[in-house]
């Protein structure tokens, strides 16, 4: 089997066994700061650092921790976060000249629920304008001529080059498992509504706050203590499993969906993939493909235009503020916002309730693969990242978990072109509990191979 | 039959058949400023005036009237907005001194919607803080020693008042139908999602936003006009029905439901409406109670805890943002907020999702009410407004069709101790346009009574 992703320059993960680093949070900080030091120059991920703030808090949970008070897990863990979701102590940018300095003068519930649970927020991470398309300033840690993805750029490169343990992101087509493939990371995009948004500017139906981290564990153990916090989203139950990651469990059927990725897919990912499918099934795992069952070619055919419905969806609900933006100050919107914001302007609501009624069959469609699966796999993207800053890539391998509003996590799993390409797993929406421990007992597959 | 509030200070209705009022937008606004004139000082209904971006708005919407150009039905109305609501041209005070003349530098989508159809956005109308129990500075334009309700308290009031046509309002819990009841004026709190409240900061899973005005017609088309511009709230498909007002159509078959109200309410509120009931089975239209059919005395009974199932959820959804303003200054909170919060962090994941579940629930059983009537009715608060300004008075009437997500109207109906009550009409999930139909025909049941 390929090897995971070991990735030098990547942090090693925060959670090791009973979850207590072996070292302090203080000494922690000093590592990410030194990495910060060496390669941020390059890597361009954050937006702001808050240095000052973050001695605080390390200091405080080194405190805790020599007294064995720590508060939680993630206690002293360093963290980033989207420059699109809001902090008290530092300015939210958005990626946008509109928004910049603004101060929101309040935190995000989820930068509210980690600071409760005693993780140290060291900064903001680059974010597309308004988590969407145009890019922002940061480079793909593995190689500085090529796109981190996006939109949660910054926190995957954050992650890979060693400056923070762990990130939050948003996605609302690809912009987690886009970023988490090109950069080597792990990524977790959870159920829809799965961890509350209140304070992120991303108030689209299927978009979700998520995490990127350098382990599973880390990345549910972040979620974990967010949602415990702050809930779901209004109305959700929120993310639902244990308090501490879920243990491997081996999958017996695995759904390969080739989704509409699959035929532009670079040739040595699709290679590499489909070896890796082989080392599963001589791992005594079944893997079904849409040859084998009417269901799965029928989610195959209901998912090929995830981009399509999910971009008519999007432009809709991100009319506003784009158009009150527009009125503001129209310079400072990028081609690409005034582009979607004419697309949103030309639909009418019977063009949006169209586009939410067929999601709507698409995500019932999609719950009969529950029957027959514990999970479905793909690639997280279409291959390593590309050359050029101009474009953040395609999300055509992430837009279907997105849409269909399921829990998905991208492993750092294959070698392409000597750059990491993510496996991706994707549950039935409310599984992100059994997801893990899917995830995790490929991991270990992948550990001992 | 009773006779319906024809208030003597409320503005009169802007839409008149046609829908083109027989006076141009300026002359509207003198009438409004006229009346703010004279009485704004003791009623206390506003938080901010923009007289100035009113007379070009108004000049403008002159102009097009005069020319045949009109945008909307709504082309010069005169409409006020919840000050929970932002406003580009005028700061969001949100009834708290933590947002004492912060400006957003936006519109909220329901606002710039407006904007967009013409309208004439005069101020921003007092709410209590944070849109929850602590009162404003509002009195209630009938009697300056009663309060005008909340949370939509100057809303109401300046409907009422005549100082604008329409105003933007809220409701979580009893924030429209019971100024609307208090202040004797049409309210309408539209089905879950109806109207899309991005800008709009009251982020509990049943708020909605909705309208206050002086006839059914105005209170459809402003609701109509944001609808069609700003959609529903994310993934919702939004209030549907007609470009205008729903024509009468008297319904067939009533449902009394007592509600928790009941028991308490005012001796000739009751009696008022027993008398209204009367007069309604004299028109040929059958109404049911919960002694009629088990499905209605299983829902008055899931109904009942309404107030209590509600809190909890809206204690648990209003953690965020409320424990970061107390990070920032708790002085700046109310005793009621402080005991809010308190309530919330006492409150556990597992708690919330208890909380829903019930609410799921106790929607699932109302829906089988759909099968036996058009709607369902009550009064709209337990009777007229109390003396004091300490409360808002109780929701109780207000609070099941919150819970429920389901459409209601208040209508101006009863005199009760020389002041207004009004008659509510709740209708299924959905059912809005079908709800403004049956109101329009009791309405003309009283005119003709």
């Amino acid at each position: 089997m390929t090897a995971n992703w070991r990735l030098q320059g990547v942090q090693r993960p925060f959670l090791i066994g009973s979850g207590i680093k072996d070292i302090t949070p203080r000494e922690q900080l000093e590592e990410c700061l030194s990495a910060i030091a060496i390669r941020e120059p390059t890597v361009r991920a954050f937006a702001y650092i808050d240095i000052e703030g973050a001695w605080v808090a390390a200091d405080r949970a080194t405190e805790r921790r020599l007294a064995g008070r720590s508060i939680s897990p993630i206690d002293g863990m360093v963290v980033g976060i989207k420059d699109i979701i809001e902090t008290a102590a530092m300015p939210t940018g958005m990626g946008s000249p509109l928004y910049d300095g603004w101060r929101s003068g309040r935190d995000a519930a989820s930068v509210a629920a980690l600071k409760e649970a005693g993780a140290i927020i060291l900064g903001k991470t680059v974010t597309t304008e308004f988590a969407a398309t145009e890019p922002g300033s940061t480079r793909n840690p593995w190689d500085s001529r090529r796109t981190p993805g996006g939109c949660s750029s910054g926190s995957a490169a954050a992650v890979a080059a060693g400056f923070v343990n762990a990130a939050l992101g948003t996605q609302v087509l690809g912009s987690i498992m886009r970023p988490a493939s090109f950069c080597g990371c792990f990524g977790f995009k959870p159920s829809v509504g799965g961890l509350n948004r209140g304070g992120s500017h991303d108030a689209f139906s299927q978009s979700c706050t998520g995490v990127l981290a350098a382990s599973l564990e880390d990345l549910w153990q972040v979620a974990y203590e967010i949602v415990i916090r702050a809930g779901g989203d209004p109305g959700y139950p929120g993310l639902s499993g244990p308090p501490r990651a879920p243990v491997a469990k081996k999958p017996s059927r695995l759904i390969f969906l080739e989704t509409a990725g699959w035929a532009g897919a670079s040739p040595e990912g699709k290679s590499k993939f489909e070896q890796a499918i082989a080392d599963l099934r001589q791992a005594g795992i079944e893997i079904l493909t849409r040859a084998d069952h009417p269901d799965i070619e029928a989610v195959e055919a209901s998912i090929a235009p995830s981009i399509t419905v999910s971009n008519l969806i999007n432009d809709w609900e991100g009319r506003w503020p784009l158009n009150t933006y527009r009125d503001r100050d129209i310079d400072k919107l990028s081609r690409h916002m005034r582009e979607r914001l004419e697309r949103a302007e030309a639909m009418s609501l019977t063009d949006a309730r169209a586009a939410l009624s067929q999601r709507s069959e698409i995500r019932r469609q999609y719950t009969k693969l529950a029957a027959l699966c514990d999970a479905c796999i793909t690639l997280s993207a279409s291959g390593p990242a590309p050359l050029g800053l101009e474009s953040t890539g395609s999300p055509v391998f992430a837009a279907p978990a997105s849409l269909l509003g399921a829990p998905a996590i991208s492993i750092p799993y294959f070698t392409v072109e000597s750059l990491p390409l993510g496996f991706q797993l994707v549950a039935a929406v409310g599984a992100d509990a059994n997801l893990f421990a899917n995830a995790a007992a490929l991991c270990e597959l992948i550990a001992n191979s």
